[in-house]
Parts: C-alpha cells; sequence; structure tokens
C-alpha cells in the first residue's frame, strides 16, 4: 500500500533535504519493491555519485561489524557523515544487537550524522543485490560522505553487492584457513585492501605471512593491496585502515580510475538487475503456472530434457513481458 | 564447426552403447554449446535417472579430488562403474595434475570402468552449471552406476551445480574456521554428509566437536547429517564414508525421498538454464549493441538510474529473442 506521504516527488525531495524519516521510508519501499521506491531513487539519481562507497567484506565472525562501528567513529571525529547498508545476515546491525553490541553501536545509533540499516536476507521483492544498490543511491542523495557496504561471504551474491563499491576491504581472522587458500587458488579476487582482525589472537603473524605471499604471487608491486593488522574491539589499528582505505581512493582519483572503475561497476548493477527481475519472473512461472508446472512434470519423466524444457520456460515469460504494459 | 560424425543421432546411439570416445566427443560439443550437444543430451535424456550422483564439496585445498580418487578406488573394487566430474579451477583433475597426482589418479584414467572429465572455468558457452548438468546425463546415459561431482567453495555457482547431486557431502580440514563459522551463522546450508579429511593433523578433533555442536543445534536428530573423519592420502575412513554416502542414499530410497529431491532439483536446474541463458544475452548486448552501450553512459552520466536502465536493457533483450526463429 503507498500512503499519502509516500508520493515519491515529495520523499525524494524530502530524502535530498536531508529528512532521515523520508530516508528510511524510501528504503523500506526500495525494500518491498513497490514502484514508488523506484521512483524516488529515479529522481534521485542526478544527485549521487558524491558518496564514497566502501565495501566491508569477509567470512562470518571476523568482527565486520565491530570493525564498521569503528570505522565510524573514526569517521565522525572529522565531521564525515557515514551511512552504513549491512547485509550479513549474522551481523549485530541485523539480528538487532545483542546487548554489548547495543551499547557499542548505540551512540551511532543516536548520531545525526550516521544512519544505519540493516537488510535482512529475506523478503526482498527486488532482491538483495537491488535493493542494496538502490539504498546506497539513497544514502548517496540523502548526503552522506561515505557509505560503508557490510557483507559477508565469498559468493556470487557479495560480488554483486560489493561490485556497488569504489574500494572493497576483506576482512580475515587468525583461523581463516579457507579463505587464504581461496584466494591462494585464484577463486577469490584479490581485494583492495585486506584488514586482518583479531591482532592479538594467536595465529595473526602466521596469517599476516601467508597473505603477504599470496599478494606476492603477483609481479606487479603496484597491485598488491595494503594488508592492514587491525583490533575492531580495541581499535587498534584501525586509524591504520582507515588510512589505507583513502590512500587508495587517491590512487583511483588520480588518473579516472574511478572513474572507469564506476562505469564498469555500474554495466554490471544493471546487467545484474536485468538478470535479477527475469529470474524473478521465472520463479514465478514455475511456481504458479500449471502450464509450467506440468513441463516440470514431464522433464521429471524424462520426457522432456531440462535445456529443452528452459528454453519452452523463457519463451514462455518472454511472450508474458511481450503482453504486459510494463516491461520492467 | 560441426563434423560429419557429430550427427547428433549417431552420437547419441554411440553414447548409449558406451563408446568412451563418443562420450568425450558430445562432452566437449556440450561445453561449447554447440546444438548438436544439446540435441544429444535431448535424445538421451530418456535413458537418464539412473545414476546415482554424489556431490562433493568444500573449501579449496582440503583435499577433495584425494577424497574422490580413494572414492573411485573403493567403488571400483566392487565393479561399481564410476563417472567424475571436477569443476574445481584448483583441482589436479583440472590442472592436468603435478606428477605425483598423475600416478595417484593414473590408475583411474586408465580404467574402463571410469570416466573422468574436468572442467575449466572459462570458456562454458552456456555456463559452467548447465555443462556440468548436461555432462551429468551424458555420464549417466552413457551408463556409469555413479556419477562424482567435484566442486569447490561455498558460493551460488556450487549451489547451482550441487543442485544436481542426490547427495552432497561437504568436506572440511583443520583450518577450515570460514566454513565452520558460515555453517554456524546459517549463511552455509548443513549437507548431507560431512567429511572432516586430513583427521591426522592437529585441531581435526577440534573440528570435529565445533561440527558437532553445530549440527546439534538442530533439534530433530533425524536431519543431523553423519559425520566421517577421513585421511584421503592414506586411504582411511574413506570406506566409513561411502558407507554414510550409501545410507543416506537408501534413506532417500525409503518413502520416494529421492524423487521429490530430483523434482525440486529438476526444477531449480530448469530455472538456473533459463537464467543463464539470458544473462548471457545481457552481457553479449551490453558489450555489443551500440544503442546498450550509450544507455550505459547514459546512466555513468546519472541521466538514467539503474534500475529503468536494466528495465530497458531487459525491453531490448526481449524484443530480439521474440525476433529470433529461435526463442532460447
Amino acid at each position: 500500500m503507498t500512503r499519502a506521504s509516500d508520493a515519491p516527488a515529495e520523499l525524494a525531495d524530502a530524502v535530498a533535504a536531508g529528512d532521515r524519516k523520508a530516508l528510511a521510508r524510501a528504503i523500506s519501499l526500495v525494500e518491498r519493491g513497490e514502484p514508488a521506491g523506484a521512483a524516488i531513487v529515479s529522481a534521485l539519481y542526478p544527485r549521487t555519485g558524491r558518496a564514497f562507497v566502501v565495501g566491508i567484506t569477509g567470512p562470518s565472525g571476523v568482527g565486520k561489524s565491530t570493525l564498521v562501528s569503528a570505522l565510524v567513529r573514526l569517521l565522525r571525529a572529522s565531521e564525515t557523515t557515514v551511512g552504513v547498508i549491512s547485509v550479513d545476515p549474522s551481523s549485530p546491525f541485523t539480528r538487532g544487537a545483542l546487548l554489548g553490541d547495543r551499547i557499542r553501536l548505540g551512540e551511532h545509533f543516536l548520531d545525526p550524522g550516521v544512519f544505519i540499516r540493516s537488510m535482512g536476507t529475506r523478503g526482498h521483492v527486488g532482491g538483495l543485490a537491488e535493493t542494496t544498490l538502490q539504498a546506497t543511491l539513497l544514502l548517496d542523495a540523502f548526503g552522506v560522505d561515505v557509505v560503508l557496504v557490510e557483507t559477508v561471504g565469498a559468493g556470487q551474491t557479495e560480488v554483486e553487492i560489493t561490485g556497488v563499491a569504489d574500494v572493497v576491504v576483506l576482512v580475515l581472522q587468525p583461523g581463516s584457513g579457507d579463505s587464504i587458500q581461496a584466494l591462494k587458488a585464484g577463486i577469490m579476487e584479490i581485494p583492495d585492501v585486506i584488514a586482518i582482525n583479531k591482532q592479538d589472537e594467536p595465529g595473526a603473524k602466521l596469517l599476516l605471512n601467508d597473505v603477504r605471499s599470496i599478494i606476492g604471487l603477483d609481479p606487479d608491486p603496484e597491485k598488491h593491496p595494503e594488508v592492514v593488522m587491525t583490533s575492531a574491539r580495541t581499535g587498534d589499528g584501525v586509524a591504520d585502515l582507515l588510512g589505507a582505505i583513502e590512500r587508495y581512493r587517491s590512487t583511483l582519483g588520480a588518473g579516472d580510475l574511478l572513474a572507469q572503475r564506476r562505469r564498469k561497476s555500474l554495466s554490471d548493477e544493471v546487467v545484474s538487475l536485468a538478470a535479477g527481475g527475469y529470474l524473478r519472473r521465472l520463479r514465478l512461472a514455475i511456481r504458479e503456472d500449471d502450464a509450467m508446472l506440468e513441463l516440470i512434470d514431464a522433464v521429471h519423466r524424462r520426457e522432456v530434457d531440462p535445456l529443452t524444457a528452459a528454453g519452452r520456460l523463457a519463451a514462455h515469460v518472454v511472450e508474458e513481458v511481450s503482453d504486459a504494459p510494463d516491461s520492467r
């Protein structure tokens, strides 16, 4: 349901004017896949591109949220305004925070220079990557200087989500053996900056050496990401991490690299949004359309092979789209 | 180019008759996205569904290939015929094997009851998941009793690939802290069977305890996967692992669960194949179509927002499909 106050033009103006409630409302509309949400982002899009977007990624449990919180504190010390989007289902931002976390994060929730929004992994009509992109654009138009996007894992979803980032920071901790192996085997892409968190735990030095030796495999030292040891809980090394992020940003700024990267990211995002919309239509058809249910039964009976069935399903969905007034 | 000997009907007959060269040729056609490859799978599809498909997944470096090799040896001891598809780019099957691996795997390459095929991660016209599914179907029609599909990681690609499996085995090793955290946080799905490989390394017992405590979080003991300690190099525990796989298979067999699981998997595969085909068309359009290149430029200039651009791109691709004689 679209309420009277959800008139896209008014909400867009309010977001651009720095109205926090309007921003929260607009993100909710985007999350629920309401046309008004898309209309607001569309209206605000010319005002975007000013925020610097930092992706904070890494396996579950390495302390990404605590690190994000420490980065926010540091950015706020220099009056920088910050938006945080958390798409890690195991993040305290997302789970509503345990008592300790709530105290730790509380200062940010009350700070008018910080806007925190966590995304559950369910219930996004447009898919998590789409919601994250749209929410990032809303924060950008709202006027924050920096957007921190916290995301978990090393799978495809995460790649799509960090596609929106200007800088990607990978956070690891002692015991992150699987990530080290994935980096070594070339299965995980080398990020722009690496933070080794929980630097006081045993194995941190060993992890640092492992990371350095993997990075060293690239003969071009210009492509070696900076590696920073941090302790998000004590705050040690967090200033170094911010320094590394800012140095990477300067590198991008010089020589038009940032514009190139953003063009590539936007191109990937557009493809990913179109693909996401199509996937939703396919899933809907296969769940609710009798002819398509019968098609799957025929595949199961070994009468129609999967690839032929996929072609028929695709043709079916295309027909539907061609008939529909809105082709999205 | 389709050669005279690539006539789909003849190749399909030869594959069904157990001709290894025809099988290799058919898989190559599938890999290259040739229509003949799809036609062969289509012709053979009614003969499939007999092979038991086991997905062997897990992070890079845990010894999946060595474990697969040990499982093959054991299966061959009971005259079971085996097909192996490796989609792990860091697997020795895929990389052409180092000297030690070559000796270890060599016995299988020469065994007429074993067919091994590795898939590079590049150059699959139809995408890796599509190629893997089609190759699995070809091995099934060829007549192997068991197909082992080795795949790396815990991302979306892997999920699509293991979707084809009747049983999914997750392989971990001491140091697999990231996977443990992902299982604990519910980010990685609990598999059907868990193998803790390199059981002689320090930390194996600790890992076993961690795994058991995570599994124990599900109050229904029927849903707890069996956990087996293995040493793929020495062969210790591999018979136990095969036993656990076979027990899981029996569970599926009773009560029609296998049929249910396969129907769901086939449905997912059909959607995934259709989505993959669409994604290829989107990427092609955005790379080669002038109007679409201009659209991305407009997004970059902040004139058209990404979601609107995605809608236009989708409409463009749909028009193309509607105009084309083959709607796949």
